[in-house]
């Protein structure tokens, strides 16, 4: 196909593409005439991939280059592929830690912080333990749950490891159903991109679900009407 | 208890706590003398509170102020106040829509994105009356659903309601034990913050166990190892 059918079919724009071509991200067409070039349809599922990773997940170019080197050179090793792709997506950290704010805190409360941090990291040790889950050694996710647990901690909510583990146990289903979702064999690039696209995509949605959940859970339980 | 304890237990600064004052985020503490007041236990709850709706959540003052005059209000009616703090936080949109590119449309694709909105909200609805779910009128997170829907459709991935069914029966379970977690007597204060710091809070954590759990089963299904 031309170029102008390749940006229809992907939703990238022409000069988006030739951008793309230019900086290695695209691999060349095969030339037709002297400024003309034939597209496949891994020309459509690649820049589909590039799309999401700098679109949806908001990827630099050069991230996102290295991540397509990879996905190159991993060909055929699904799971380090997929690796590869969900460890190439830093997690979102929404929550902001609480404002700590120098001039309120007590004295030697500095030094505290880093037995709350250590505290933290062992916990979440435990409760990855507990549900048998292997791991890269320290993945950034884990980071996250000691940070939000350190956070409990300080706001005065009587919170650990053991409160997460049935929230750990939805996680667990939640993650073969993406899993049942991922074609086990086939093209690398389309499983990665489809990997990128549930496990970054569906972030929100899945929070979202949990808000209306509650909204109704919350009107059966503590509803007048 | 004096200003500087009040300090010491919320873990907010006394500039801060004076700002607060001045702006009637906080109500004033009993004056003792000249230059002092003393504050209660519903001072260090407050500030918690104002905490954590600016410090973890990032509202504004004045977003955090409306809050709080609706807490207030609504003391005794723990259906409305909860109400109020989930409906009071924007649902965190951290998938951003792929951009949009007019150059890339083909022609006529503009006139189609309105019917593509149109179907995702019936796909929304058609998914919450499936789940049994009943919410306010057009909630901010039906629409984070709706736009999910939207992005893939527009990705090219073949994903409708039904697919998200699974998903939202394990946002119903985690909203039940999320409202497990709330005395469902006692101070609407102390409701309120403990609201917000479970959906709030949570959040990050949540979507990081869901990655830990990926890497893990994606090493069971295809590692090699």
């Amino acid at each position: 196909m031309r170029i102008s059918e390749l940006s229809r079919r992907s939703g990238v724009s022409i000069p988006t593409i030739k951008y793309y071509l230019r900086d290695g991200l695209l691999p060349a067409g095969r030339p037709t005439a002297a400024n003309q070039a034939e597209y496949d349809e891994d020309h459509v599922r690649r820049l589909r991939l590039i799309r999401s990773l700098i679109g949806v997940r908001g990827l630099s170019v050069s991230a996102t280059k290295d991540v397509l080197a990879a996905v190159d050179e991993q060909q055929g090793d699904v799971h380090l592929l997929l690796g590869l792709v969900l460890g190439a997506l830093p997690v979102e950290r929404s929550g902001r830690p609480p404002r700590r704010d120098g001039a309120a805190e007590p004295a030697g409360a500095g030094a505290a912080e880093p037995a709350g941090a250590r505290d933290a990291a062992e916990d979440v040790a435990a409760l990855t333990a507990e549900m048998g889950w292997k791991t890269s050694p320290n993945p950034p996710a884990a980071q996250v749950v000691a940070e939000t647990l350190e956070t409990m901690r300080a706001l005065g909510v009587d919170y650990d490891w053991r409160s997460l583990v049935p929230y750990a146990e939805l996680a667990d289903r939640a993650a073969r159903l993406d899993l049942d979702q991922l074609p086990d064999a086939g093209d690398p690039l389309q499983q990665a991109e489809r990997a990128v696209l549930l496990t970054v995509l569906l972030e929100p949605a899945l929070l979202a679900l949990r808000r209306l959940a509650q909204e109704h859970h919350s009107a059966l339980r503590f509803g007048n009407g």
